[in-house]
């Protein structure tokens, strides 16, 4: 105990600090979250140097580390924007400038907030306005599946919820703790809330050769593995898929509840590109709607968390943090607990919740506002259709890279060759062959996309995730340079 | 291991649930909110029932259970909301309404943002820009002390700071396990948040009979007593102080100062109340300023962590969670390790981020704006100071009461003696003899205020905690009818 023994014999202070890696929280210590690790630090660097005029073998770094699309040039739902800035600042109601569904929409929020102002704290659990109108969007979405506003919490952010969800979980010690099945590759956030709450981390593979479905027989096969040293709790799928782009079919989200309510799990869904399928034949179905199609059996008895956001779909809306989640078959009693631990940070950003409530009641037919929505709307889920096709065509032609469609969300992950000699060389550095790659990239080339080994993947496979969001144009020029990259550098390392 | 052993004979599906009270995160139990417990759920209920024509002894509930100013009637601050809305909708930037200054700030924030869209995320940290900003902020407020930027983390309303802190600071297991001192009262976040972690709560108790005074002779019993269970690590402080009201001396932060160097503990100083001074002879000195001023003995040595809030003083923007912590003396390990942690949550809201900027900055006397914001920001001031003598003075005319003076922040704390059998009574009823009278106070007055149960507060003592934030009339109405309350209650129990 080092932060008692270090009294100095003269006086009053001590040498040493209270907080230091070796006193500080060891799960902490075990967080990794690649997305934002040190490709994008040395990204940034770059570009500072860069504007200062430092030559290098590129004039902008390109950034496919993050899905931030508005910082890629996506440009915000004209509609979205009017409302939030009439919700500020309320003298605009005034304003003949704006149309009148948007003030509709500020109006209506405004008088669901205390005081009429999103300077007020709403409800922890959300603004009930936004959570009904939340339950409205969810039956629409479903075909008629009924949805209670008491059964969703809205949220800072989809990683918000998910976070407190998994916290929820966690019980135990040694071989009761809380274990949880997430996929490899997962998005990081699940790995980092892991570590971070102490639970066991339960890796089941997607099938990479198959374009990265996820099969019942391996998810057995991990949960039968994990019961010898754990307690598995919970099952988390992310669908569409991120880092890895796949739309799961029907079936298979169907022998995934039967799954888990065979196995006695908590189904997490993290839904949160939902609305960003291009692959043809390929359809979004929420877990939420599946499990009510298999009947009371199912509908009754499995435990349902999924998650959405406001960041990603065709708003892209990252900043304002919104999200909501939605609990189904939540022990009342738990359900009570949640909303106290919630209670705790008060409330999700409320300009958050206005935009959430925006996206779910978003202007109709009979609006002023409708056609441009729908243009905007529809403009930008083109463009990334489009990016997607444009990604695997282009990938798939280099030698060493392969990459399977991406059917959805907003990501690549392309598996790519590393020569054995820069296997060696990385090993030397101490880096992961991945990371060594992507910094090589990085620095050649001014290409910014994050290891495949910060998302998980099979031992002794590399891959990196980029997104498909810079524009046509960059990402053109983005898919050359890689192309390049990958040639040179399988070239100069054989 | 209830989960695997309520296999049924002969189906798929378990008749329990995966996540139960028995089964769930033991710690979370543990974790209670008063600010927003049942007080709160009653009051909403009475609310509802006014509405529906349902027959009250009062017409409408005046809630005085949490620092919400804007829901309390408090108009947003002009400038700062006309800034936000320019930066929800750029558009609006060639709209010649706005002021000059407001369009220059809205440019500003736009240019420090990703795709200059507020809908980015922005660094993990916290935008750049903003960072420097609030360094500036804390230079001019502290007198010439120097602050970094890269010791500024923005954050999502200052729990989510205090909360991320406290996280890091946690280790060990048993008599090893981090213990942290909080004040007794406290705001039950810190409670909360330790509850939630597994750590040690640590109380000392501020002195009553002497304004809420903290006394380093207190802090030296508690820890004495702590050190034989636990590790203590940290040191909380509130100034001004919740719920208490007091605000702290110069000569008491630097006793507190010197004995958490002797000590060896982390300082936390929560200072989200700093502009709210009303008191004569009252000053608002920061921990990091009484820190530096002490000289190198200590400002080299003490490891500080500070935090300030958009949710309090004159803005009291709580919707938009808007804050920031301050770290001094952090070892650079851990703070690479602080934002790895906060990287995983991606960022704080955005909006948040922008109003917090104002906040920092201001319009200046040579700009536009300046004029109505100090007129705006003056009469908040002042109608808070002008309250805060109303209520101690009229509550200190209840024979049964007693208050101290509200020097700062946005509560008062008062004492109340309750009855001999009004105690028995709420012990049959399982409630704290607080709790039934707040209950009854709601119940008969429609008045809601927090029980001092859930601040904590000497055993055999009773307080109630009110908020000053109601409308100046409102405020009268809301002191005379806990007046007549007191009477009334003292009278049937005697």
């Amino acid at each position: 105990d080092k932060s008692r023994t270090n009294m100095t014999e003269n006086g009053l202070l001590h040498p040493e600090r209270v907080l230091t890696l070796d006193t500080m929280n060891p799960n902490i210590k075990r967080v990794e979250y690649a997305v934002r690790g040190p490709i994008v630090q040395r990204a940034m660097q770059l570009e500072k140097e860069l504007q200062e005029g430092v030559k290098k073998p590129f004039t902008e770094v390109i950034k496919a580390n993050i899905g931030d699309c508005h910082a890629m040039g996506q440009q915000p739902i004209t509609f979205f924007r009017q409302v939030l800035a009439l919700c500020s600042y309320p003298e605009l109601l005034n304003d003949n400038k704006f149309p009148e569904d948007a003030k509709d929409r500020a109006r209506r929020i405004l008088q669901a907030c205390g005081g009429g102002s999103i300077g007020a704290y709403s409800a922890s659990q959300g603004i009930e306005l936004v959570r009904q109108d939340v339950s409205r969007y969810i039956v629409r979405r479903d075909g008629g599946v009924p949805s209670n506003p008491d059964n969703i919490y809205l949220s800072t952010g989809a990683s918000d919820a998910i976070a407190t969800m998994l916290k929820l979980l966690v019980s135990g010690e040694g071989p009761t703790r809380t274990g949880v099945m997430i996929s490899i590759p997962q998005y990081p956030l699940y790995s980092a809330a892991l570590a971070d709450l102490g639970a066991i981390q339960i890796n089941y593979y997607l099938d990479e050769s198959n374009n990265w479905s996820l099969a019942v027989g391996e998810l057995r096969r991990a949960l039968e593995a994990a019961r010898k040293h754990c307690n598995p709790r919970a099952l988390c799928v992310i669908n569409p898929g991120n880092p890895t782009g796949q739309v799961q079919s029907r079936q298979c989200i169907e022998d995934v509840i039967r799954f888990a309510a065979e196995e006695n799990l908590f189904l997490m869904a993290d839904e949160v590109y939902q609305d960003n399928v291009y692959a043809e034949g390929c359809q979004f179905h929420s877990f939420k709607k599946v499990l009510f199609e298999m009947g009371p059996k199912y509908s009754e008895k499995v435990e349902l968390a999924s998650f959405h956001s406001t960041s990603k779909c065709y708003m892209g809306e990252c900043g304002f943090r919104g999200g909501y989640m939605e609990v189904i078959n939540l022990d009342p009693a738990v359900k009570a607990q949640l909303t106290k631990l919630v209670s705790v940070r008060l409330c999700p950003p409320v300009p958050g919740q206005a935009l959430l409530d925006l996206v779910v009641n978003p202007p109709q037919p009979d609006e002023p506002s409708y056609s441009t929505f729908m243009n905007e709307r529809t403009a930008v889920l083109a463009a990334l259709a489009e990016k997607a096709r444009m990604t695997e065509e282009i990938l798939n032609k280099v030698p060493g890279i392969r990459c399977n469609p991406v059917q959805g969300a907003m990501y690549s992950f392309p598996q790519i060759q590393i020569p054995h000699k820069a296997i060696e060389e990385a090993k030397e550095k101490g880096q992961a062959p991945d990371m060594f790659y992507c910094m090589t990239l990085l620095d050649e080339m001014g290409i910014c996309v994050v290891p495949g080994s910060g998302f998980g993947q099979r031992d002794g496979t590399y891959h990196f995730r980029m997104t498909i969001l810079p524009p046509t144009d960059k990402l053109k020029i983005f898919l050359a340079k890689v192309k390049e990259f990958h040639q040179r550098f399988t070239e100069r390392y054989s």
